[in-house]
């Protein structure tokens, strides 16, 4: 997917100066469903949300708290969303934060907490405070895999990315996991992704990289559309790498940047071949249009489109489909300028058919990633998306009564 | 699903001053594939059209044609939409509106031309011109459940509807006939509508019936949000009904809207009900909005979710759903007034959970219509649209490959 950021066991705590661990917290039926992640010192942190008008509890309160720009933990839950909980749910997730203040030496401020699972129902606080306790005990610098696994859903496996990057005459990491759009018994689709990093970095900076890194990554993907109330992207910079300060030099911060971004486009890979049902990934890009908010939307468009994702899934060259999608988008332009290429095959030109090889287009569809590609004939600006296709799997793991 | 009116066969050529045929041009593989409708005299004609940028060649030729607010024949081919087909595509159409001139006695701009089927596919004119000829030979009074028939794609069941209203002293009748959210071959999703009625009703008075009456009908149903490049609802007046002209009246005027109105909406119904793969339906109901477009827009992306219209297919009371997706909707509004009812059921209030029996709430899933009610708590504006669910079937559908 990217050059420079590979896959990582154990990614999370990969750079110097953190300490994860998770344990079995009874939130979920079975299996890992609290991660504590730990600095060993407060550092700069920074984050986005969800831009869901409902959100859940622990996006309010987590974002109350990085204000000031530093971190020393994240608490993570699964099995829970704590959303559309009311005040109840603001309480329970402000007592999280207190409860792993006490047992990691913290102030409750600087303790980021996110959750994932059903909405509407409260958070166990009994089981969520034997779980921080026992969290907290088990905390370890070999602890980022067992993060990475009690933080997911319906995920069917983790998603574990690091890099390294110079930060002048020293080599800075960056670990990341996140959970992908997946449902829990079953539930909304969440994506949650944390980043830590043992460079030299500011808050401003800190939080300017994320945005760009997220922007160019995590937010280029779509499984469903179906944006969640807890969406969250975390990052916390340790400065224990000991390396030169981030901003100081301007080489240094793209090299930061550009190493954020790879990893998060990395997870954001992962998590889209991993969407709920999904047995094809494709890549949609779209060329030519006159603003980059144009690109975007039409790229949404078609990523989003039912008819174009079941078309994925048939492995069926429907470009007709792409066609109507950039159609309806809302994007004024002329469709008689429209080309459309699936992999390398050019199959509509001016916004009509072309004559072209029917097994070579059907071919295209049969690549990872499947590659479709339009051009607008309207501009220069240019935007992407992954997607993924709309299977009978899609319909199974959401459709299921709640347990 | 209303008042007045109601399924009948041959819907179409129930008003006086029209007759219709169907043949098997040879367009699809099998069955009837043309349909011709012809009024005894040229007559007041009006019509919507998609509001997809990417228009079939057909849309923009009917387009032209109707700029005189009359016409005399309406010619409909399933088996090939004849879009993204461009000049040729153009040329086709143009070509099949005089082919029928010629076999009806009539003048090229007074026909109105549809399509529906593969995109990208010129018309096969040669069966065109064939299936022209063996229609306007079988013209009838008796024609239009073959009609019905003939514009069907991947509709399991013919759409068709009549009322009668009062027009003046005398009553006046009201037909028509759709085809649905189908698909052929399969292609792109096309809504194509076509009324009669043997009232007397100008040409500007028809145009407002019919944009307010599929204002609250046809533009009110989603089956994927999937707007195609095809869709068209067209009607005629014959004037042969022998009542005042509507629009002399006040109350005239308002009778031949409302009538026009329940036969679009039992038309919408049907159409929604044989939704590709659809196996329940829902009405979503918005109230308390600022505005009537926000108020549609909040239902429109509640319905056309992927994640609420697979809870619906599994009969899953999920309401965190519903709440997600009023959230992204892209509305200002404040969730902590948002109320959720599942049929009578009262499951979200000030946007938090209430203590509400889940077995009722499972229950209202199994009603049918499911009923989905939200009010915002931010104004007087309502809105609302049917919906069905998501289920194997819609992928069944549209993913295989185009034989």
């Amino acid at each position: 997917v990217s050059q420079g950021a590979a896959a990582r066991p154990g990614a999370i705590t990969f750079p110097l100066g953190f300490r994860a661990a998770a344990v079995a917290a009874g939130i979920k039926p079975r299996g890992p469903d609290l991660a504590l992640l730990v600095a060993d010192r407060p550092c700069p942190a920074a984050a986005v949300f969800t831009t869901n008008r409902a959100q859940a509890a622990p996006v309010v309160v987590s974002r109350e708290h990085l204000q000031g720009g530093y971190a020393r933990a994240v608490v993570v839950n699964a099995g829970c969303a704590n959303a559309a909980t009311g005040p109840r749910g603001l309480a329970d997730a402000r007592e999280t934060a207190r409860l792993v203040a006490e047992a990691v030496g913290c102030r409750p401020w600087e303790v980021v907490v996110a959750s994932t699972g059903v909405i509407g129902v409260p958070l166990p606080m009994e089981k969520i405070r034997a779980g921080i306790a026992a969290a907290a005990a088990r905390l370890s610098r070999e602890g980022g895999a067992d993060a990475a696994q009690a933080i997911l859903t319906t995920d069917t496996r983790p998603k574990e990315v690091a890099a390294e990057f110079a930060a002048g005459d020293r080599s800075a990491r960056i670990g990341g996991m996140a959970k992908g759009a997946g449902m829990i018994a079953p539930n909304m689709a969440t994506l949650l992704a944390f980043f830590t990093t043992d460079a030299t970095v500011g808050p401003h900076g800190l939080r300017r990289a994320l945005q760009g890194a997220v922007g160019d990554s995590l937010n280029r993907i779509t499984v469903d559309g179906d944006t969640s109330t807890n969406d969250m992207a975390v990052i916390l910079a340790s400065g224990a790498g000991g390396g030169s300060t981030i901003g100081d030099a301007a080489t240094d911060d793209a090299a930061f940047e550009g190493a954020l971004t790879d990893t998060a486009r990395a997870l954001a890979g992962m998590i889209v071949r991993d969407g709920e049902g999904a047995t094809r990934v494709a890549e949609v890009r779209v060329e030519g249009a006159r603003t980059e908010s144009d690109a975007d939307r039409i790229a949404r468009t078609i990523a989003e489109s039912p008819l174009v994702k079941t078309a994925l899934h048939g492995g069926d060259p429907n470009w007709g489909r792409i066609l109507a999608a950039l159609g309806r988008s809302g994007v004024e332009l002329d469709v008689h300028r429209v080309d459309i290429f699936l992999g390398d095959v050019w199959v509509a030109e001016s916004g009509a058919a072309r004559d072209y090889e029917e097994p070579a287009a059907a071919a295209a569809l049969r690549e990872d990633p499947i590659r479709i590609r339009v051009r607008l004939g309207e501009g220069r600006a240019r935007g992407w998306i992954w997607t993924c296709d709309l299977s009978h799997g899609y319909v199974d793991i959401n459709a299921h009564y709640r347990s």
